[in-house]
């Protein structure tokens, strides 16, 4: 593939070295060689070893946490790839950051995501493309080309790997069934979604419960972040009590903060499954593929 | 004092809750109530709770460690309150992150505040006060008007008060000179400045030594930033070979990483005295009042 790509290079973010590497077997892309570092004082610093004349630049930066952190990064990367000449930057950012905050939920808040929007773009990044963002309709608000890819099939090719007994796919709440749907026509099964109420004030989570046939089966919760895992645990316990033999979860940007991953277990959550966007023991999964394929078609 | 900054408002934010208070105090500008949390993935939120329609505000915000996080806060405030309906904000920002990036050092660095200005301003600063600036040149490489304060005449007037011994001011590198020379001004004597030279690939600093006539005299190192008090700490073990008597250490931003402290009383400095740029046990001098003169030649 050596030939579609002849200008282009990828330029791994300290968030994302195992993905940006993947992108590059997939594809052919050169990888660029950077050094990272921290100064004492907390400050983040880095040097590009290659030349970026006239290169299309791929930063790879996921913002997942500690998501500020992260997010600088991207902005003095995407600068710095402009300002050392490259022709075009396109920003790989598979989680991103403040999605949750997309509107005002109440009077006096920002709203964050776009402040983050505005942020990337005025760094100069000349096209942007995440996975399976909180809240689809944000991909609006961007005044360059952005896309939103979905890991959806990637993950349900995965699990389909797994040889599960007859399985169902369940979305812990009406939003999650956009994803939730894709994947089950993978497993070519059925699927189904539980109706969510979080207060905005206690952050409490209300599940509730409905009939469904699930006993003896294998149930695979799908969504798109799993955070504190109180979604997550709070599906599994009314899937546990309608006779769901394993439970799976599958989502694109495994944070688990907190005690996300012994409330998961406890609530009889048997695997977590998730991908490089955030890279540690869960991402079993590369997103490496649908980029790539997204490149070919930009390259084309 | 009212009368004046009848349409301005001070937005505290989370670094700077003191100074904005006292901004607030100085000025008799209304202080904004604003709600604080970080959610626990690691994402800041807050809710302003005053109506800023058509306001004037004053965001304050230091950007001291952990940089990164006060800087999207920094972002996220700006950006909120002109979506809130501010007329203008004035951004306060005592301590600016990566001004000790201002120039490619090698070959495929980033200028890191260029990024960090050009996001600022892409929130929607309609200008800026800073103070004490790494590098003044800096300033000129805003769009919107942009301000470079200093806290010497605060700081010197705080040392005048301590009683010292023939008080004489050193600089430990040639750059500080232009904060050591108006010091001194104020205590009424000299000053002068050592060498130092800083290895860019080690980090390691070496200060020249110089016969200085300090025997028996107490001696303040005055610079910009404390970081990780090996400059100060230098220039100290020289004054004290010469003779001098007390050491003390004034900066405007304490950020005093690592273990600056025991370096620095290692090296014989008995005091160290900061600004509430970085608010702490070592803000022992508030810039409010410089504000407070600023804001009233704007308001005028």
């Amino acid at each position: 593939m050596l030939g579609v790509f002849y200008s282009m290079i990828v330029v791994p973010g300290p968030a994302s070295p195992n993905l940006a590497k993947r992108i590059s077997q997939e594809t052919g892309i050169k990888l660029a060689k950077v050094h990272y570092k921290t100064f004492p004082d907390g400050e983040s610093y880095f040097r590009i070893e290659d030349d970026l004349k006239g290169e299309e630049v791929v930063v790879v930066q996921s913002c997942s946490p500690p998501q500020d952190k992260r997010l600088v990064e991207l902005l003095l990367m995407v600068d710095a790839c402009k300002d050392l000449g490259a022709e075009r930057v396109i920003a790989v950012v598979p989680y991103f950051p403040y999605a949750r905050q997309d509107k005002r939920f109440l009077p006096g808040e920002p709203i964050s995501v776009n402040t983050v929007i505005k942020s990337i773009e005025s760094a100069g990044a000349d096209e942007v493309i995440t996975f399976d963002i909180h809240e689809v309709h944000i991909m609006e608000r961007f005044s360059v080309p952005a896309h939103n890819l979905t890991a959806m099939r990637l993950l349900a090719k995965h699990v389909k790997s797994l040889d599960l007994e007859s399985p169902f796919v369940l979305a812990p709440d009406q939003g999650a069934m956009r994803l939730a749907k894709p994947f089950a026509e993978v497993l070519e099964t059925d699927c189904d979604f539980f109706i969510k109420h979080r207060d905005r004030v206690t952050g409490e989570i209300e599940t509730k419960e409905k009939e469904l046939s699930v006993e003896g089966r294998d149930a695979i919760l799908v969504d798109d972040i799993i955070s504190t895992g109180g979604t997550m645990a709070k599906a599994a316990q009314i899937l546990k009590k309608l006779g769901a033999r394993r439970i799976v979860a599958a989502c694109t940007h495994p944070i688990l903060c907190g005690n996300a991953l012994q409330r998961m277990r406890d609530a009889g959550i048997e695997e977590i499954i998730g991908t490089d966007s955030i890279e540690g023991p869960y991402s079993k999964v590369s997103l490496a593929p649908e980029v790539a394929s997204f490149l070919s078609k930009v390259a084309e």
